[in-house]
């Protein structure tokens, strides 16, 4: 009789889709960002379903259409980062049965704005009362056969890259982000990565996501990690020392447990919810994508690290010394 | 300001659905069973979410098998009715942190079970802590193109038919029910039905649904309705009398309300969650299609009634004399 909270998300969702069937027209399931099924002869679909709850993805005073912008960007974001096109979507409402009209409209108008600015089409739905407000959405994205960008792809020699800045996205950006759906296409029209993933649990975690589907490690220069600004502007910077990490732990929700006590690393590594994309790239080809990204996007790009032999392993770097970090990012139930 | 409980689900939904973008590859949206979207030249898809919430779809104490069975017998209730073949699902489980692993396995194998009967595959999904458990389905169907059985297609003079029995689901069909996929198929192969539905709100909510969307009207002979015999083994039946049928009231939720006080024709029309087909057939078709069916399928069979002119009218008879129903079956927030 083991509760989820002993057992952590990973370990739950492990357990749980070890009992769940599978067909031979499934490319990737579980396990991977989103799901790759054979459509036809010339396409693949890709499938991903998200939640937003109050209280842990957004709360009662957030502005309702960064709700709705949220709860579709998460996983656009995910579409994103396989390569894909997103066509269709659903969305699942659960609500208190007093809540307001107007508040869900400015959800919905949120949801609407970000679908039409990316051609997808909201196609149904079901409403449910329920005792907290919770926007599932469910969306189907498409790419050429065989092209989806996956976890699974990383090779040791690789370069990690990762765009814009990370940490500190409680501040804002976590229900403004811009979901990289232009630069993911561009990344597989022209086979540029080897694997990639959104950054929505952290770096470290996410991180941890591709090595362990590519059955790689990784040593990462922490000194070339960009920091967001937010990070700094909320709380005076604190400097890590000793090789030490300072309050890097393990937390729960992104509004249960206290910001304080984090270095500017540890946030951009732990906070989560950036949806920048984080890929790698081979080492032979990483200067080329470096001009020809810069060409083609404003985005801002970085090279954090290297992919190594050593299967599951991260090396953390600063200034050439290792850093120790008492463990990863964002998880579930813990 | 208005709040929900004073609209009620379907105005909700009309409201929010307004302001949802579609694309030229939607068929069918929003306002039907299930979403039919253009696949490529050989099939369309169909897309189809649900959710089941404890408290309001089932129990702390329900079977944890009958829990699965249901979230996704649901959906694929759906998928019959508009004739498809279930191809893939996601599922987000919304869980309180204290659930046991035991019984999340047990609602697992459930789903599991129900999938592999009908060559389902599970291919991910998404786990969010929250106040009360909750499964999230969303399933992909598919059928040749332009075949997909809608609730728009019901013409004056078709035959209304509905499967099985009505009424009385809690007392156990509405966590066990058999979605109708093969009749659904059949049905849809053999081009015998104008409008299709599967009935989870109650006969007099969905026979509305199809009136609407096809812009008809219905008569329905409910002497001919056939009741459930679960609507008698729970309590004493009770005569209609005076063209009235008694307690006929909307409910809010399957376990908010008592039960007493209805007819077993009202259990039958308003009880809701029977998952049996609504169907409707062209008068000079119908004799072949009962003849057909018995071939073909055990599943009852019956035929309740006629389409008419009078668009969204339904006139209810017994033996020939009008009944007045006060209102139609189950809808959320009011």
């Amino acid at each position: 009789m083991t509760a989820l909270k002993k057992l952590g998300e990973r370990e739950v969702i492990r357990r749980l889709a070890a009992l769940l069937p599978s067909r031979p027209d499934v490319r990737a399931g579980i396990g991977h960002d989103v799901a790759v099924v054979a459509g036809n002869r010339a396409y693949d679909f890709l499938l991903k379903s998200d939640a937003v709850v109050e209280g842990r993805h957004f709360l009662p005073t957030t502005p309702p259409r960064q709700i709705g912008h949220k709860a579709l960007g998460r996983v656009l974001s995910d579409l994103a980062a396989a390569g894909g096109e997103p066509l269709w979507a659903l969305v699942n409402l659960v609500t208190p049965r007093g809540e307001k009209m107007s508040r869900l409209r400015a959800i919905y108008q949120g949801l609407a704005t970000l679908a039409r600015r990316h051609g997808l089409a909201i196609v149904g739905g079901d409403t449910t009362e329920g005792p907290a407000l919770e926007l599932h959405v469910f969306a189907v994205g498409r790419l050429p056969r065989g092209t989806a960008l996956l976890r699974s792809g990383a090779r040791p020699g690789d370069v990690v890259f990762v765009t814009d800045t990370l940490g500190g996205s409680l501040a804002g950006k976590h229900l403004r982000f811009i979901p990289r759906l232009a630069e993911g296409r561009w990344l597989r029209a022209g086979d540029w990565a080897t694997a990639t993933i959104d950054l929505s649990d952290g770096l470290a975690t996410d991180l941890d996501h591709i090595l362990e589907m590519s059955r790689v490690g990784a040593k990462i220069f922490t000194e070339k990690i960009p920091i967001a600004k937010a990070v700094f502007r909320l709380r005076p910077a604190r400097r890590d020392y000793g090789g030490q990490v300072q309050g890097f732990e393990k937390t729960n929700s992104l509004f249960s447990k206290p910001w304080k006590k984090r270095s500017p690393l540890a946030h951009a590594l732990g906070d989560g919810e950036d949806f920048e994309l984080l890929f790698t790239v081979p080492c032979c080809q990483a200067v080329a994508l470096e001009q020809a990204w810069r060409k083609k996007f404003r985005t801002r790009l970085t090279a954090i690290g290297v992919i190594t032999r050593g299967a599951g392993k991260i090396v953390w770097l600063k200034n050439g010394t290792p850093l120790t970090l008492h463990a990863a990012g964002f998880e579930h139930f813990r």
